[in-house]
C-alpha cells in the first residue's frame, strides 16, 4: 500500500487525538483548503452522473437497476439508477468475504481504511453535490458535513477500534508458581468480530450518520451491508465505491462492504436485519423502526433516534448576541437536525441582561424578530435554511396553524436565488403551555416552541423529564449565574444530556465536533450508542483467548 | 480513609495487570498464606451464625426475617434468617443513594471498593464455610472460589471500571481557529452510572459469579440491589455486609449496596428486573430466565447462561496424563461448574499417542476407568466432589438410565468420611450418537457424553455447530499437530469459544483467572457479557461532555 507510513501517522494522530478531545481535524472543513480545480472538477462528475447508471460499484453483475432520488432544490429527478442485488446474495457475498476479513488483522484493516478515507477525500465536491441534491442541505453544509466531517468521525472510530483492539497483548506466557515447581501458559488474545453488520441510512445525513458504524464494523472485522434511504443514495454510494477500491487495491475482496439498494416499493431493511447472520445494525432515524430494531434479539443494535432539544433562558451577558446565535441554530438545514434545538423555555418573570431584567414578552417578540430578520436576509437566509428534504416534513412545518398553540411567527417559503424551485420553509414559532403534549414530542423540521415557565428551576425540571422520556441530544442554556449553571448541567446530565452553555459568535449548539464532543450520550431515548465512544466499537466484537500447556 | 495510599497501589497493580493480562493475584489462593488462626475464627463465626438471625447488614429495620438454606453436606437447615425489605423500600433506598454516589467521583469509590475487599478478606474463612454448607462446593474450592479468586475478579472488575472512567480528560480547552481569531470552549466529560443495578446470584457459585458485576456497578456511580438465589444467601450477605461497613467507614450511605432477599414462596427477581428504575442487571443461571431477562427494554442486561462445553481428542504424548486431568475436570464440584466439560469428542479411529494409535474403544475404556478410580481415591474423591447442590440437579444425574444412550458408568453415591449424609454423586459417563439430541443441551451436573466422531474435522464442526446454537463457555483440545492446532482454534473462535490445548498436571480447562482469562466470550448463546472486558464496564455508564463557551 502507497503511503503507509502516512497512514499509520494520520492513524497514531487520531488515537491520541480520541484521547485528549481537544480540538483535532484530520480533513480541514473550508473548501478553499482543497485544490482550485476541485470544485468544479465535482460538479463535472456530479453532472456526469445525472440520467446515468452508476456503474462504480464493485459488486457484480446485479439483478436490477433501480434509483428513485430527487432534488429538493430542483424537484426534479436524479435519474440515477443503482445497481439492485437479492439480499440472498447480497448475505452470501458478505458471509464469503468474513473470514479472510477477520484473519487480515486490524492493522491491515486500519491502513485499508485510512486509504479509503483518502480515496474519499478525492471525491469530497462530488459527495457535497450529491449531498445537497439528495437531502436538501445548502452547499456548504453539504460539502462540510459529508466531506471533512464525515471523513473525521469515520477516522475518529476508526481509531477508537485501533485503540481497543490492540490494548491487550496478541499473546503472553502466563506462569504459575506452585511452590517447588511452575506452571507454564502460552495464550493469545483474539478480537472476533461478531459477524455481518447492517447500516441502514438516513435521509437527511446519508454520509456523515452512516460512516462511523461502517468504518467501527469493518475496522473490528465484520463484513457490512449498507442500506441506504431510497431518497438519499447518491452519496453514500460514492463512499461505498471508493471504500471497494481501497479494498481491491489490498488485494481483498471489495465486497466486504456492499451497497444494498431498495425503493420504496419494496423496502429491504427488516428482511435484512432480522436475518440471523446479521450480528450488528446501525440505524439512523424514526423512533418506532428505532425501537423495533432495538427489539431483535440476538443482534448488537447501534440507535441514533429522535429527541426533543431545550434551551433554558436564565441570564444572559447581551441578549441580542444570544438570540442571532439561536436564529441561526433553528435555521440551519431547516431545523432538520438531530441536534437542533426546539422548545425554548423561557421565565414568566423574564431573562436578566446585566443589570436588567428583560421581561417575558420583549424576549419572545425579539426572538422572533431575530428569526424572521435572520431567514429574509439574502445572504445568510436562503444558503442556511437549504431545503426541506421531503413533502412530509413540509407539510408537518406548513401545519402549525392547526396545532393547539399559538402562532407567534408563521412559516413562509423563502425564495432561493438559484433555485427557483427549491422546497423552502423558514423556522416558525409557536406558544405552548408547559402542561401541553405538544413539548413532549419532536416536531422534526423548522419549528420552535416558546414555553413560558415558572422560573429557570421549572424550565429544567421540564427539560429533564422530557429527555428522560422522550429523549434529548442537546440543550443550550444561557445563564450567567455559576450556581446556576452547576444546577443545570447536574440535572441536565441526570437526563444523560450534555448541555452548551451561553453559545455566541460562531458556534452553535447543532455541531459536535469529532476527536472532542461525543455525539448522542446513548443514556436517554434519543439513541443507545455515542459517537464514538469505546462502547461503540467494543461492543461489535468479543475477546477469544486461547492457551496452551507449555513444556 | 486508612491506608489510602496501599489501596491506590493495589488499585494501580490491578489496572496494570488487566493490561498485561500474564499471572497476577492480589489474594493468595492458599488458606495457609492467612493468620494462622483465621481457621477456627472463621469456623467459630460459621457455627455463630447457625440457627441465628444474620444481624450485619446496614439496612435498617426489617419488615420480616426469613431464611431457607440447607446443607448440601449434612442436609440439614442452616437457620439462618435475613432481614426481608419491601421491593418499593429497597428502590427507594437505592434510588436515594444514587446521586451522592454518583457525585463521590470514581478515585474516591474506587477506594472505598478496594477497602471493602480488604475487609472481605478478613472473613474469607467464614465465607468458605457459607459457600460449602450452602452450594455443596468442598472446603478447598469453597476457600479458594468464593474467597481470593472471588476478591481478585472484583478487582478485575474494579480495575476495568477505574481504567475506562478516567481514560479521558475531566476538562479540556478546545480551541478552533478561525483565521482571523479563535473560537474557544471549555469542556468537561462526565461519566454518568445508567442507573440502578440489580445482581441476581446463582445456588453455586454466589459470591464468584456475583461480584465482579457489584463492583463494576458500584464502580461506575450505580447502586446496587442484591438479590441472592435463596438456597445461597450467606455467602453473598458476608460480603454485603463488608461492603456497607466500607461505605459507612467512608461517610457514604450504607444502602448504596443491599441485600434482597427473597424465598420460593414469593420470588422477588422479575418485579425487580421489571421496574423501570431498575437500568442494569446481572444474572447467572438457566437460559429460559437469562433469555428473558435479555429480552427487557431499556436495561444493560449481563448474563452467564447454561452451555455446553466440549473436549476434542485428537493426539496425544501421554494418554495417562490427559485422562488423569480429564477425571478432575469432570470431578470437580460434581460437574456443576459453568466450565466442566461436557461432551467428549473421540474419532472412531483412535487418538495417536507418540507413535502409536490407541483405538476409539480402549480411550473410552482408559476414560472410564480414570474416572472410576480417581472418585474411588480415598484422598481425592471425596474432596473434590463436593457435594450436589439440589435435589434436581442429583435426580438429573442419576437419570442418566433414562436417557438414549449407553451407560458406560453408572452414578453412584461417593461416601463422604466428614459428612455422612452428604448428597453426592459421581460423574456418570454415557455414549451417544453424534445426530442425538442429548448432546446438543447442557446436562447441568456430573454427566459426561461420549461421542465417537468420524476424525477430528468432524469433532470440531460439531462442537463448533453446537456452541453456536446452544452455546460453550470453554473448549479443551488434544492435539500434538501443529496445524491441527490452528485449525482447531481458528474453527472455535468464529463459534467465540476460546481452546484449551494439552492441559495436563496441574492446571485444567475448569479454571479462568482473573487479570488474565475473560471468562466467557460473550458471542455465543452461553452468555453476553465477559468477565471483565472493557464492555463489562463501559455498558453500565455513558459520557455526557458539557461545554461552554470562553470569553
Amino acid at each position: 500500500m502507497a503511503e503507509k507510513k502516512e497512514y499509520l501517522d494520520i492513524l497514531k494522530r487520531a488515537v491520541e487525538a480520541n484521547r485528549l478531545r481537544s480540538f483535532f481535524a484530520q480533513y480541514p472543513e473550508h473548501p478553499k483548503a482543497y485544490p482550485a480545480e476541485a470544485p468544479e472538477k465535482g460538479m463535472e462528475a456530479f453532472r456526469a452522473q445525472l440520467n446515468q447508471n452508476f456503474e462504480r460499484l464493485l459488486q457484480g453483475p446485479p439483478d436490477d437497476w433501480a434509483g428513485e432520488e430527487f432534488s429538493p432544490f430542483t424537484r426534479e429527478a436524479l435519474g440515477i439508477r443503482y445497481p439492485v442485488y437479492s439480499t440472498e446474495t447480497l448475505l452470501k457475498n458478505a458471509a464469503a468475504a468474513r473470514s479472510p476479513w477477520r484473519k487480515a488483522g486490524i492493522e491491515e484493516r486500519a491502513l485499508i481504511l485510512v486509504d479509503a478515507l483518502e480515496r474519499i477525500k478525492e471525491r469530497f465536491f462530488e459527495i457535497a453535490n450529491a449531498t445537497m441534491h439528495t437531502t436538501g442541505q445548502g452547499w456548504v453544509m453539504a460539502f462540510q458535513a459529508s466531506g471533512p466531517h464525515s471523513n473525521d468521525r469515520a477516522l475518529e472510530a476508526l481509531a477508537m477500534a485501533y485503540e481497543e483492539l490492540t490494548r491487550f497483548p496478541k499473546e503472553v506466557d502466563w506462569v504459575k508458581p506452585m511452590g517447588k515447581f511452575e506452571i507454564k501458559v502460552h495464550k493469545c488474545f483474539h478480537p472476533v468480530g461478531k459477524g455481518i453488520s447492517l447500516a441502514i441510512g438516513c435521509s437527511t445525513f446519508p454520509v456523515w450518520n452512516s460512516v462511523p458504524g461502517i468504518f467501527a464494523s469493518l475496522a473490528t472485522g465484520n463484513p457490512v451491508i449498507v442500506k441506504p434511504h431510497p431518497g438519499a443514495v447518491y452519496p453514500l454510494a460514492i463512499v461505498i465505491s471508493e471504500l471497494q477500491e481501497a479494498l481491491l487495491a489490498a488485494g481483498h475482496d471489495p465486497k466486504t462492504v456492499q451497497l444494498a439498494v431498495d425503493s420504496h416499493k419494496k423496502l429491504i431493511a427488516k428482511e435484512l436485519a432480522e436475518n440471523p447472520a446479521v450480528r450488528i445494525i446501525d440505524y439512523t432515524g424514526g423512533n418506532e423502526f428505532g425501537d423495533y430494531l432495538e427489539s431483535l434479539k440476538g443482534k448488537e443494535v447501534f440507535t441514533e433516534k429522535a429527541g426533543v432539544n431545550s434551551v433554558i433562558f436564565d441570564s444572559v451577558k447581551n441578549l441580542d448576541a444570544v438570540l442571532q446565535n439561536l436564529s441561526f441554530s433553528v435555521s440551519l438545514y431547516s431545523g432538520q437536525m438531530c441536534t437542533a434545538p426546539q422548545n425554548f423555555y423561557i421565565p414568566e418573570g423574564g431573562v436578566r441582561e446585566g443589570e436588567h431584567v428583560v421581561p417575558y414578552e420583549e424576549v419572545v417578540n425579539r426572538l422572533r424578530d431575530a428569526v424572521y430578520g435572520f431567514v429574509h436576509h439574502p445572504k445568510m437566509g436562503p444558503g442556511t435554511l437549504g431545503a426541506i428534504q421531503n413533502e412530509r416534513t413540509l407539510d408537518r412545518a406548513q401545519g402549525v396553524n392547526e396545532l393547539e398553540a399559538e402562532v407567534l411567527l408563521s412559516p413562509e417559503a423563502i425564495e432561493n436565488p438559484e433555485f427557483a424551485n427549491a422546497r423552502t420553509c423558514s423556522p416558525s414559532i409557536i406558544e405552548a403551555d408547559a402542561g401541553s403534549e405538544l413539548i413532549r414530542e419532536e416536531l422534526f423540521g423548522p419549528v420552535v416552541v416558546v414555553i413560558k415557565t415558572r422560573d429557570t428551576a421549572h424550565s429544567v425540571e421540564l427539560a429533564h423529564d422530557i429527555a428522560l422520556k422522550k429523549g434529548a441530544i442537546t440543550c443550550a442554556a444561557y445563564t450567567t449565574d455559576p450556581e446556576t449553571e452547576k444546577m443545570i448541567e447536574e440535572r441536565m446530565e441526570e437526563a444523560f444530556v450534555p448541555v452548551s452553555f451561553n453559545l455566541t459568535g460562531y458556534i452553535w449548539v447543532n455541531q459536535n465536533a469529532a476527536f472532542s464532543d461525543f455525539h448522542v450520550s446513548g443514556g436517554n431515548p434519543a439513541g443507545n450508542a455515542s459517537l464514538a465512544d469505546p462502547n461503540f466499537v467494543n461492543r461489535r466484537f468479543v475477546w477469544v483467548g486461547h492457551k496452551k500447556l507449555m513444556d
